[in-house]
């Protein structure tokens, strides 16, 4: 199994994670945020708004985030994100999540972290989404490997 | 069943839903995200970071914007927003969604609109989460009820 050997976070990190989204996958995130948009399930509609196929919804490829962070800080508070919707994800597009530590200040024994958040496709040329992030870490002991799944 | 009637958006509309989160979504978001961060999982991590009770994922409420935007203007394209996230939302709180239209102009045949996008608790008397949306609309019909669940 995974051996998890503790670095500290620093300035300039960077934390990555690649994804690949199914039609389950909006599927059942549709079921759980209610958003039924027909982008997300009527090629025809998503062909009209001019893209090429049904997308992923935006919010559900922009969960990477905090699972990156969460993943390697775990208790891992989120205070802000903003999110550019920059271009389309489809299912079946390879993903790579770039999480990287730009600011980190310590307060009242926490720290404070700004990441800039990124995602990309077609071997990382096309950004889709980008914006920054702000956590609170209990600490930063980053887990190397994820312990969960 | 409900009478989808149509009016046109204005500058100043507000479209309102509420919601109540459970553990199952909880769950449910968890598996589609892999956001398995414990503080929406373990009471004692939760409390350790110096809230009540385990948390609803910021993202999952936050997923009520582009579910309302949607819900009224099948067919919208997300382009951004931004996200704060204020107060901890818990399970069984019930939070209010309010999309209001703040800025709108067509182009090109569609309509690009700046939404500010806030989540209340407590009665609305708590802001949980607040920031702003830009979407492109097809068009300003606004359906009354939402044609789904």
């Amino acid at each position: 199994s995974s051996v998890a050997s503790k670095t500290l976070l620093k300035v300039g990190d960077v934390l990555r994670e690649t994804r690949v989204f199914s039609s389950e996958d909006i599927k059942a995130y549709a079921e759980v945020s209610h958003d039924w948009n027909p982008l997300h399930f009527d090629p025809e509609s998503a062909r009209k708004a001019g893209f090429e196929n049904r997308l992923v919804h935006g919010m559900l490829v922009s969960s990477m985030f905090p699972r990156i962070i969460s993943a390697h800080f775990p208790g891992a508070v989120y205070v802000s994100q903003s999110l550019h919707f920059r271009s389309p994800v489809y299912i079946g597009d390879e993903i790579l999540g770039l999480v990287q530590a730009i600011a980190l200040r310590e307060t009242k024994n926490k720290y404070i972290v700004k990441f800039s958040t990124k995602c990309f496709k077609n071997h990382n040329e096309l950004v889709v989404i980008d914006g920054e992030a702000t956590a609170i870490l209990p600490n930063l002991d980053m887990l190397q490997k994820s312990p969960s799944e």
